[in-house]
């Protein structure tokens, strides 16, 4: 299959009033996709997270890999109101993700933006939501984390409870809150109707619990617990140490117990009673992984990941960031590239997850600098270079 | 704001043939955005995910979660091709997990289905993507967070990797086919012609990692290491043992750490060098905690929580389960919902994250019993109630 890359969303356009993760990665997949999207950000500084690391020659890379594939303009949305409304005169969706009730003090809430353009969709990210108690508090992934579950069932039990490592009630709420505008422009398409759309960083980390969540919902007595790695369906099922590093495998169901059990030559383990029945092993999994660990740890990642694979059970190399990078199957299947920044030259970022074969999205340019477009942009909106310079030096841009 | 339960995708017609989480989360999306769903399933047992626990009177619940709003038909795929293919006449989206190959060996791989839809969008997710050496490879999960570094930068530093508690990849890849089979619907209402799409388990979960990816990207030199609940961009900011459980809370910038430390009584820390900048207390992140744990330890997660919101510094509890079901918030924001099952009635399930003010996603009936509506569906299609009957009795239903 050969996957075009394309435009599946051109035409769309969109205006990022985002900062850092959750609103900045949600235009991102929609600018990969070909919408036309334009990052409006405050003249002192722009989007926070242009300070944020890592940076190269003074530029953060984190800041190009969540804003590329956009044009960028600088605007005080206090001073420049009459520029907001006619870049909004003018958008299909904005996307913001300020605290909540930020936009509606500078004038610019659903109500108010939907008297100049009557289908715009609206989509906020926040950490908790537009409604409820916890509202106005900040919304950091870590905090998502915490509050969701997430980090109750991640660790090892007895040990404290631990964050994933990325950021994923972020991606997850950039996620869901794309899905909700292309929704969105569909019913409009449908309905000439725009609307206002609500996700939060909290939310989406509770929705990506949902198998978890089940255990508690279906016998509100078994509360999930941390489980190291072990997998709650079955066992054996953990990541294991090998004599250089280590490796994650499974065995689900009674064929794949006796087959792991003939490869590591333990047919005596079939015999015991404690690892009997799927139960029972799920019951007695920290002992059990004690001895298959005795047959992992003193071969490599490499032959441990390929002797079960030829016997057809699931194992899989732990890779560090850099393994990943170099590997063949990730090369293959293109998750990074590269994009040319103005200021600073080649910058290598991740790519998106989604293969197309018509309309395969793709990373299409840098980040901008800081008010890079605002002459293209504001001229386009039929503002005079003379305008466009007075507002610059006014402060307003 | 009022949140109207709609349908943006009333209309779409979708034939989800997929088992266990990620091609069936995919659809539940679609459904509870409007879509109609027709759910595929072997006559014998039908979705693997049926025997999943958790259970509830012998039907699994985890099942009823991802299936939920969707009708059920059953099929033998090797035997009712032509039954198949008057479903696929009529849909406009088709969404499958099997292994990579399988569909293309029952007659059924994307150039087959277009000879008969011209304008179908079909989307394979699977473990490992279409192409590249580990193409079949079972994708699981726990696969999928070891292959993308998710595990090696998750956990405390010296210590075991760790598997987010969460089937993260699962959800995230999910997320991605719903965006990719939304934004092909845009493409084809603009253009009429259908397309295929190819999401991946391992895509996704490298994919969030951005932020992680990026350090390594930027300096090959720095690879991303475990660092327990230490935030990269500031510190202090990690999980604190309290009285009663854990607290998550976050320190950044130089104000916010005047603050803290002023209110903890230790304005003696701001002295001293190791702490004196964001960088130096960064790097000494470890000895940091200690010092902050003496404060959080005396006192309850209420309290620290409290406190520090009120200085409007990030913080949360770390919550179990259950706390999160009764939190006073998540009740508010509806992240739980109930539906009817016709055999064991009420289940309790997880709701959407998203919220829409025309259209808002909303769970509509309970996941279907195997073969449900069978003499709906298959009506509709033409066939008589003899002739399925027929089928039914030949094992083709």
């Amino acid at each position: 299959m050969l996957y075009k890359k394309g435009s599946a969303l051109e035409g769309v356009r969109v205006l990022d009033l985002g900062n850092v993760i959750a609103g900045p990665f949600t235009t991102a997949i929609l600018a990969d996709m070909g919408a036309s999207v334009i990052k409006v950000e405050k003249p002192q500084g722009g989007d926070n997270a242009r300070d944020n690391l890592p940076k190269k020659d003074g530029e953060s890379t984190y800041f190009v890999n969540f804003n590329r594939s956009k044009k960028g303009v600088t605007l005080d949305l206090k001073k420049g109101k009459e520029i907001f409304f006619r870049l909004i005169e003018r958008a299909d969706v904005v996307v913001e993700n300020f605290r909540p009730g930020v936009m509606e003090k500078l004038g610019y809430g659903y109500e108010e933006l939907k008297k100049i353009n009557s289908g715009i969709i609206y989509a906020s990210v926040s950490g908790f939501g537009q409604n409820g108690p916890y509202k106005n508090r900040a919304g950091y992934d870590p905090l998502a984390q915490a509050m969701s579950g997430m980090m109750s069932v991640t660790g090892y039990p007895g040990s404290a409870p631990v964050r994933a490592g990325a950021s994923v009630a972020d991606i997850l709420a950039a996620q869901n809150t794309a899905i909700a505008i292309l929704a969105a422009l569909m019913y409009r398409e449908r309905t000439g109707e725009g609307q206002y759309i609500d996700v939060s960083l909290l939310d989406s980390a509770i929705l990506s619990l949902s198998s978890v969540n089940q255990v508690y919902l279906t016998d509100k007595n078994n509360v999930p617990q941390r489980r190291g790695n072990g997998y709650v369906a079955g066992a054996p099922g953990s990541a294991y140490k090998c004599a250089d590093g280590y490796v994650v495998f499974l065995a689900l169901g009674e064929k794949a117990w006796l087959k792991l059990t003939e490869i590591m030559g333990r047919s005596d383990l079939q015999e015991m009673e404690k690892y009997g029945t799927n139960d029972a092993r799920v019951e007695n999994y920290l002992e059990l992984d004690a001895e298959v660990e005795k047959w992992t740890a003193d071969r490599t990642v490499d032959e441990v990941v390929s002797i079960l694979n030829r016997e057809n059970l699931p194992a899989a190399p732990i890779l560090t960031v850099d393994q990943v990078y170099r590997d063949p199957h990730v090369r293959l299947r293109e998750m990074f590239t590269k994009i040319k920044h103005p200021k600073i030259g080649e910058v290598e970022i991740t790519n998106q997850a989604i293969k197309m074969s018509e309309t395969c999205p793709y990373v299409r340019c840098s980040s901008p600098l800081l008010g890079e477009h605002n002459m293209e942009v504001y001229g386009e909106l039929g503002f005079s270079r003379e305008e466009i310079e007075n507002f610059a030096e006014q402060g307003v841009l």
